[in-house]
């Protein structure tokens, strides 16, 4: 199978993708890596890794988010993509594009969903008092951070954390059950049984 | 520091707190049981156990929730109770009661709070999906399942779980995550920032 990764920053989850892919971990070809800012240090990795196509899409350059969405499926499928990888992707997808990869997108959210959707998850934790919190693995749908879940793994809160600190270890726990959801994805060990992700 | 317990129901996490209690793991003294329900289980173990004031409240008795509250307010206050554990109780409290034990008042929920509030925590978190479901020990103040968390502990979901099995887990760490949280308030190790609980 092969997978795009759609990026928007550092791509630290990229890089623990690639490099699980080099050890065999991740048994699915990383096609292209796409980021909608041209400056994202995630187009340096990909080059590195050299992923066969790696593309900045600036999308000022198109009418709105559709017309957008629309080049990107485009380039997924001259690429022969089967399923696509969020890491760090700042915006919203279409309904357009999730319909065109209807339960093949991935993303993964710094909480356990149903907790603390949204982009501020970690701080979000910390304020409301949480002793823990985690990581979630899920497809993704039209609504945001509420897909069927994948895998999750608990993160305990200590007393002296702060966002730096639980971040740090939310990341850590990231980079290993990112690829590991891949795998098994990409492996077809994921059935859907109404929003229940059975897996084997 | 004396506590009572009110319990609707059949009791088991009374139960684990009075085998804590003694044990030496919760050093403070259960001076009440009392229950909205004259058949509860729970009044029987209470018994069992020797607690000082055993105690069935029958809410018919009662113009309506405050009037009951005011009685269980005077009956907490004649045994000298310095803080509240529910344990299974069924009934709502008013804020008459929550104002006088403010922030003396635990009660414990079979999920990771605030994930998975209200009465069906179990077969809502199972028909979620979620990976990982937990427990959390907590004050109660006036919103249902909301106040600051003193504890949680994750519970993993299995392929094969059913509501069952699952609650059965959840079980045993509620028994022994509540005497845990019991013994850290008595011996005055709760501190209240906002609504974080710093511990020790």
């Amino acid at each position: 199978m092969n997978f795009a990764v759609l990026a928007s920053g550092n791509g630290s989850n990229l890089q623990a993708i690639i490099n699980a892919c080099r050890k065999g971990k991740v048994r699915a070809k990383l096609a292209a890596v796409i980021s909608d800012r041209s400056q994202a240090f995630a187009l340096e990795r990909a080059r590195k890794a050299k992923v066969p196509c790696v593309l900045p899409l600036d999308p000022k350059g198109f009418q709105d988010r559709e017309d957008f969405d629309r080049r990107l499926v485009e380039i997924l499928a001259e690429n022969k993509v089967d399923f696509v990888v969020l890491a760090g992707f700042m915006r919203i997808l279409s309904p357009y594009f999730i319909q065109s990869f209807r339960d093949r997108i991935l993303n993964i959210h710094p909480a356990l969903l149903p907790a603390f959707k949204g982009g501020h998850a970690i701080a979000d934790a910390l304020a409301y008092g949480v002793k823990v919190t985690g990581v979630t693995v899920h497809f993704v749908d039209e609504e945001v951070d509420h897909g069927p879940i994948i895998l999750q793994e608990a993160v305990a809160i200590r007393p002296k954390d702060t966002a730096e600190t639980l971040a740090f270890r939310i990341h850590k726990v990231e980079h290993r059950l990112y690829p590991a959801a891949i795998d098994l994805f990409a492996r077809g060990k994921l059935r859907l049984a109404g929003r229940v992700v059975r897996i084997g």
